[in-house]
């Protein structure tokens, strides 16, 4: 085994020789006229070349996961290492991912980019400002809030909103607590109106989960313009197009909206385009860089995020519905290491052989594969592969697998790239070819929210019940009153559990799912029915991150995680 | 003259066919590989083509102006129109820049990529997020800030800092008053420690003004550790490169370092780099972007904010001197309504004829043509041409520079383009070919404080004496105290008079210079003096400009000013 100590990430990547984007712009039939350059080793899609009828036939494959630890479970890197893999094997394939977020870098989670040998590059520039997408989002929407401010203490056209029912935020992407909740406004008459306010991290900004469903900028200014404000205090509800704000944002988000490429440690085509979470909102990159992915390849991709319960749910049910996009296949990642925490073994023992506890934790395993049976669609098991795992542990997947008449497959990318891959990919291929049965969603938009609500709870999670406190009762009066009760539910769960306590590892049973209040996404076009305390704005560790990255004189990182 | 509406800045703009940006480096000297592209018509020119020889020959022109009235003079017209002139005449020249700031954009302001047939292309890109240089200002800054957070409610690496005496605040590129005075940290325990703080526009940030001072990356890291925080609770100073800082923000602006390059609506070479206000910071663009001019052209034009008495002064003592830069000539723009403005005549009234107002305001132009000889430098009037001047008013400025036996032309870029600044850029040219003194700087930095800023004071502003607030006094003792005596000065004062009292106009005499306080920029490497209220922060007006901006489903974008 290993002798000496691992390479890093970052060491790996830097020693890979980048092709010029325009190499890997031509593996899509892209002549360089076509895309836009970022650099030598980064460029924009137009949406010209967006091509709806090689998107009606195209093979798309969500990788999701099981209920993951705190660590995540690897589904970018073996979405990387199933992509190569596919391209091993001859298939046209791209991997379309989510850019990951500036601030969690100088934190404690580092960035996104895959691992080990399945990784996207130059890993550096994507995990930093990469084409300033984020950045874009965060003009967009502080323009936005800084227009909310200017009206309320405006003499001359003021909309009368009352500053306590002002639900917008500012948002940054930096990691800073202490910006979580603040009074703004003080200073004087020339210096705003006091109110309390706050900063989200600039991925939880509402305009993240719009630029991520919408299909061009006609329909972004649309989406940007019904984002809700507030009330005035005559109980008016205020939307951004009240403020006229949505064809300037638009315009800052122009760039913004076209999906990046990059490639892949094999050199494969790898497309990147923004990144809302996925336990507060739909945790999966955008609908135009899905379909920029299928226009250009014959099998796409694609993941969503944390478990199979809060990304894959949302990707079918918001995204997919809201696209017309089906996919074929879903390779559900799973972690001997998580299975053994979910069969109760203690986070730090997760590295030692532990049959039993692997056993325990399989259940876990098991409702994600029914869950995505109730959409029709067929899963394969994703075995990520550590070097800790025992043959006796893998065995016991491989044998529940073949109990459940499911495909399984080791997937080792991180060590071994595409190669460590391709008997995945492989199962993945057949599954493809074997599956005719249509895409079937969860529940009908156009059913009451209680009901959408009650189906996710019951058939996704397990929830006996639902309980919904007198705030979201509330909350429930007034999406009828703004006639929002149409739109799709989305909503935010801890990841660490099927059910909204964080305790219950497993396959929990009988619990009942409390459903604290719904917030209203007018714009993205969904609803956020809040269970547990959800963090919109991370803080830093004690040691942050950035104490460990530097860059000398010619421009070598170090450091990056 | 003119009969139909006049064309708007855009309109002129987006009638312009762009080269590739390829074919503009072609003009450098530079290969497609030698720069980094930014979509088709923007690209970045890594710090390598500087060649130092090169600049020691070059012939830099420093574009600097009268006292300004609020709707500013015309520089970057006149050193666009100038720029292109010269190229015309057969001189291998590049205009030099600041990029614009994205908040006034969307403001009253508007942007700053010149007007008419004087502009730098594609505005609509430089004017909004460009290649993202404030992006990534704005993240190095923040990331400090949340740094210094996040250690003041450190149990385990506490440094100490009271939380009380930290100057860093945090920073925006949005017109937003409301965030101008804030409290921060609220919510408890887990949310930081709650204090006052604020936020600034991103031009104002200190690591602005460190970009355009920096050499190279390790040049950066040091400056960026020495930006001082505060005091902990005995006293003891402390810098960003206690938090172990510098090294991720100086990765966070490794791109931002690179200046762009685009082009004129002639086709030719323009350079456009960063941006710190002049009447808080140096107001200039960045050493290397100077210096890649001057090392990839003959002649390169730039300029300096506001009057002769800020930007140029500061260009002059602070970059300069840092730098080993020295320019050949001082182009001082001067319009016919400003010296109204100054000879008494009221704002509304500047269009309409008044020889009388304009012989009294003569003095304002005469000591800034003064100030200019102080550094052994050269000045050539241009007169930036307005409709509504007057052939009578014209020559009493015509009459002016022949008493003065200084070299005047009218500069009619704005209508024209190049073929309107002919006269001027052969003006420059029998300028730069006669002058052979040598530039002589106002003071020593290494001259005591109090000393350097009476010179300034005295010598360019025409004060009678200086008074120190007890504040200011106390920060004399501290800059002592902190060993930091010996850097130039950096004064903050009112664009609108030589004084530091707007009301002032022409040239007044007599007045006491009054220093609030003084702040240190020990990372940008100059002290501060406050004189008069300085505003950090914009706000919006009533009706803020992006309510008419606006985008098509094509991307074609308009009602940007």
């Amino acid at each position: 085994m290993m002798t000496t100590a691992p390479l890093s990430d970052l060491d790996i990547a830097q020693k890979i020789k980048l092709s010029p984007i325009t190499e890997i712009a031509k593996k899509l039939g892209l002549d360089p006229e076509e895309i836009e350059m970022y650099g030598k080793f980064k460029a924009k899609l137009p949406l010209n070349n967006i091509d709806k009828e090689k998107v009606k036939q195209g093979n798309l494959i969500l990788v999701s996961a099981i209920s993951p630890t705190p660590a995540g479970e690897g589904k970018t890197t073996v979405s990387i290492g199933l992509s190569e893999a596919l391209n091993r094997l001859g298939k046209k394939t791209t991997v379309v991912l989510r850019e990951p977020s500036l601030g969690p870098v100088f934190g404690i989670k580092g960035g996104a980019t895959g691992g080990g040998y399945s990784q996207v590059l130059p890993m550096e520039d994507i995990n930093l400002h990469f084409t300033g997408d984020f950045s874009a989002i965060e003009k967009a929407h502080n323009l936005l809030a800084a227009l909310v401010d200017n009206n309320i203490q405006s003499k001359v056209n003021n909309l009368g909103l009352d500053p306590r029912t002002i639900s917008l935020k500012r948002v940054m992407d930096v990691n800073d607590r202490a910006l979580r909740n603040i009074v703004i406004g003080l200073g004087g008459t020339g210096s705003g109106i006091p109110r309390e306010s706050g900063f989200d991290i600039t991925a939880a900004s509402e305009i993240m989960a719009i630029m991520c469903l919408t299909e061009n900028l006609e329909d972004l200014k649309g989406r940007l313009g019904n984002i809700f404000i507030g009330y005035t205090y005559d109980k008016k509800p205020i939307y951004a197009r009240d403020l006229n704000a949505e064809g300037a944002m638009a315009t800052l988000l122009k760039d913004a909206l076209k999906p990046n490429l990059v490639q892949t440690v094999e050199g494969n085509p790898a497309i990147i385009h923004l990144g809302p979470f996925a336990n507060i909102a739909q945790g999966t990159n955008s609908v135009i860089a899905t379909r920029m992915g299928m226009s250009l390849s014959d099998y796409t991709v694609t993941e969503a995020g944390f478990g199979f319960d809060l990304g894959a749910e949302k990707f079918l049910d918001i995204k997919c519905q809201s696209a017309g996009l089906a996919p074929k296949v879903v390779v559900m990642t799973t972690t001997i290491r998580a299975l053994k925490y979910h069969g109760g073994a203690p986070l730090s023992t997760l590295t030692i052989p532990n049959v039993e506890a692997l056993i325990k934790g399989l259940p876990n395993l098991e409702k994600h594969l029914e869950n995505a049976k109730l959409y029709n669609i067929t899963p394969v098991i994703a075995i990520n592969k550590f070097f800790s795992d025992s043959e006796e542990e893998i065995q016991v997947i491989f044998d529940l697998a073949k109990r459940l008449d499911i495909k399984v497959a080791l997937s080792d990318g991180w060590a071994k790239g595409g190669e460590g891959a391709l008997d995945l990919a492989a199962k993945v291929i057949e599954a493809i070819e074997e599956n005719d049965a249509p895409f079937k969603p969860l529940y009908q938009w156009d059913q009451d929210v209680m009901t959408k609500i009650d189906t996710i709870a019951k058939k996704i999670y397990g929830a006996e019940k639902v309980e919904y406190a007198p705030k979201a009762r509330k909350d429930l009066k007034t999406i009828l009153d703004l006639d929002l009760d149409n739109l799709p539910i989305c909503i935010a769960k801890t990841q660490k559990s099927l059910s909204d306590d964080p305790l219950l590892l497993g396959r929990p049973t009988g619990f009942t799912l409390n459903v604290r209040e719904i917030q209203i996404a007018a714009g993205a076009g969904f609803l956020i029915p809040i269970t547990g305390e959800m963090m919109r704005m991370p803080g830093l560790p004690a040691h942050p991150a950035s104490e460990n990255i530097n860059i000398d004189l010619e421009g070598n990182i170090s450091g990056l995680i």
